[in-house]
């Protein structure tokens, strides 16, 4: 049995989403699943020291560009939303909700989609909740249970060394970005 | 006549060394030629707000063993040097000391070499000399007019929205990394 690949994203994150769209049809052109496991970049960037990029010098005007133009190398439609970018909190406690892991992965599609696609504030606890009844989930993101289990995530997200998204790990070996795909995709052929 | 690829880099960057040998052959097969065109991190970085990949926490780690596999899997060959990063300054004006393109060019790769390949401290001006040396050149790095053709190149690259190594500019758009080649390689065949 091959172990599934550790998806970490943000719901936050344009590559996170553009990865989202890539990601299992890769997984299962090598006979392996997907576990996804969305954390909270803020928590990591306190870590790192780094800023949304939007904000950067420089850095920031570049990054719109490549979100858009990457969108359209990908095929994912995709656009910048407004505001951008916004808490994950609410989004990633809706997920953890979850236990069936179906179910969150339906969850995940429908609120990146609500917020890259459709230009739905997911930052909003109460869009989260529609989003969720969307696709027949009603999670109670104000339960402790789900803070604390949310927090554990990031948690361990973090001690695993997670500090961007998408950030993914293959059988122990971490990959960090849509743009080392290529690297992956040979990676499970066999490391190198 | 198309005009050439701007190739901006750092010769104290692995990513700008793995596009090093990367990007003549990219742009000769749409039938372009590349402008080689060191710049000094440092300086981006204090736009940016940016830090040596190595000193930040989480990523460093990660930063080191990506040079190493990126470099596996573009098959170059490929160690980290020590120290490193190491001060740009004296290389990159040996670079501009020259004016023949082709010597230039030349230069850049024997530094990038030393470096990457040899372990050789090119942060040292000796060691810059003595590289130089190796390719038929002798230039004077305390040339007050290399410094400031230097410095302008620099202040140059920034105004256009430099931030990053490698960061390759193709009739106006720009591309930050050696993980957008691929984008690169299909803009060349028309903008999408």
């Amino acid at each position: 049995m091959k172990t599934p690949l550790d998806f970490y994203f943000d719901f936050s994150s344009p590559y996170g989403y553009l990865a989202s769209h890539k990601i299992e049809a890769l997984a299962a052109r090598h006979g392996r699943t997907v576990k996804w496991r969305p954390m909270l970049l803020g928590a990591a960037f306190k870590a790192t020291g780094a800023a949304p990029l939007p904000l950067i010098p420089l850095k920031g005007d570049y990054a719109k560009r490549d979100f858009e133009r990457s969108a359209r190398f990908h095929g994912v439609q995709f656009r910048i939303p407004e505001p951008f970018p916004v808490s994950t909190v609410p989004a990633c406690r809706a997920f953890y909700w979850l236990s069936d892991e179906k179910q969150q992965v339906t969850l995940a599609k429908a609120l990146y989609r609500a917020y890259f696609v459709d230009n739905i504030n997911i930052g909003e606890p109460e869009n989260v909740i529609k989003v969720a009844a969307s696709v027949g989930a009603r999670p109670d993101i104000n339960d402790q249970a789900v803070k604390d289990r949310t927090r554990a995530e990031v948690e361990a997200a973090i001690a695993k060394g997670v500090f961007g998204s998408p950030y993914i790990v293959v059988d122990g070996e971490p990959f960090w970005g849509i743009d080392r795909f290529d690297q992956i995709e040979r990676w499970l052929k066999g490391p190198f």
